[in-house]
């Protein structure tokens, strides 16, 4: 299975991320945390749109079912 | 893992939480429980639309399935 | 956990819940069942469309996928 | 958990329901069997629109993932 | 449980069925199988839109989580 | 249950099948192979729109839950 | 089952693939890994909308659920 995709996002722990969810929405923070269902922990999160911050969250829990993708 | 998802939730026990649903809603109240699906029992409940207060429902039972992300 | 979800809806077995689903629908009635999928049985139920009473059901069993936020 | 959701739908069997689907589609039609996924079967079947009959069916197995509520 | 949904379908293999799944489509043909998850096996199947024949298709299978209703 | 769904899938194995996913996305290819969830693979793969070829793919891994039918 | 469409996948570690994403939404890259869910992981992955690249991601890790298809 090569390098399964839960392992990726236990290397970019403590690492700046960005998360991509279903319809515009984009968050940018340090990864902390995610489990099975890709459900993440960000840190010093944004939240983006078409590339401008448009709110400074700080710590958010997302829920993995709105996920596109995480590019470490 | 890090600091997963739920443990995350688990601190927030009993303080001031922003839940950001499916579609335009949000709500603001103290998180008092949680489960795995993050199903999520907030009190002192507001439903915000815009930033904008447009309810305030007291206690709620908000079904995990529509919760997008839940800030602390 | 806190207080768990289906705790709180155990605890409102027989009064008056609003129940809001997914789209436009919300449900006003006396909560009288639920299981662990979040399907509910109401009695006495109203269906309500912002805000405005557009018709009366008597006995409902919802459908627990459709269901957005139940408030006691 | 009070009456449960399904053990309603069993009470209900051979008596008329309303079954409200998801988008505007609705049925009218005798209960005469249901499962845990609450996939139903009717008997003597109209399908309504905006309280209109559309079309009579007579018997029909409806997926369960399509219904909103169902009210005996 | 009453006639439960599947039972249904098994009296109807080998009879012409109505196929309505979400969206606009239905498909009219003779049933030759089913599983658990309500996957289809119809034969000598037509595709209609508004009650219209829009292809025939002969054999086909079709997945489960795209209907609405079978009406034997 | 008849002549089962997955069953016909088999016996489709190295045949040309028309797959029709959700939206108006339509393939036609060589089965190659396939698994429970009706995840496909097909060989010299070429998709469909409005019954045009739109382009040629070569072979494909299709994700099950797009899928609406497969016509062997 | 033929070649089951993980095994397809596993033959496609470390080559270039296109994954095509619900929505318009477009890859690019060299496969690296995946697991059951097809969620993928992609290193030197392009973003490409109607065959435009628009954005250079480098490494990514996408939610298998957003997937259409995959093709070596």
């Amino acid at each position: 299975m090569g390098n399964r995709p839960l392992d990726i996002l236990n290397d970019a722990l403590n690492t700046s991320v960005i998360v991509r969810l279903k319809g515009t929405r984009e968050f940018r923070g340090i990864l902390q945390g995610y489990d099975v269902h890709m459900n993440l922990v960000l840190e010093e999160a944004e939240e983006l749109s078409e590339g401008e911050v448009v709110r400074k969250i700080g710590g958010v829990v997302i829920r993995g079912d709105n996920v596109v993708y995480v590019s470490p």
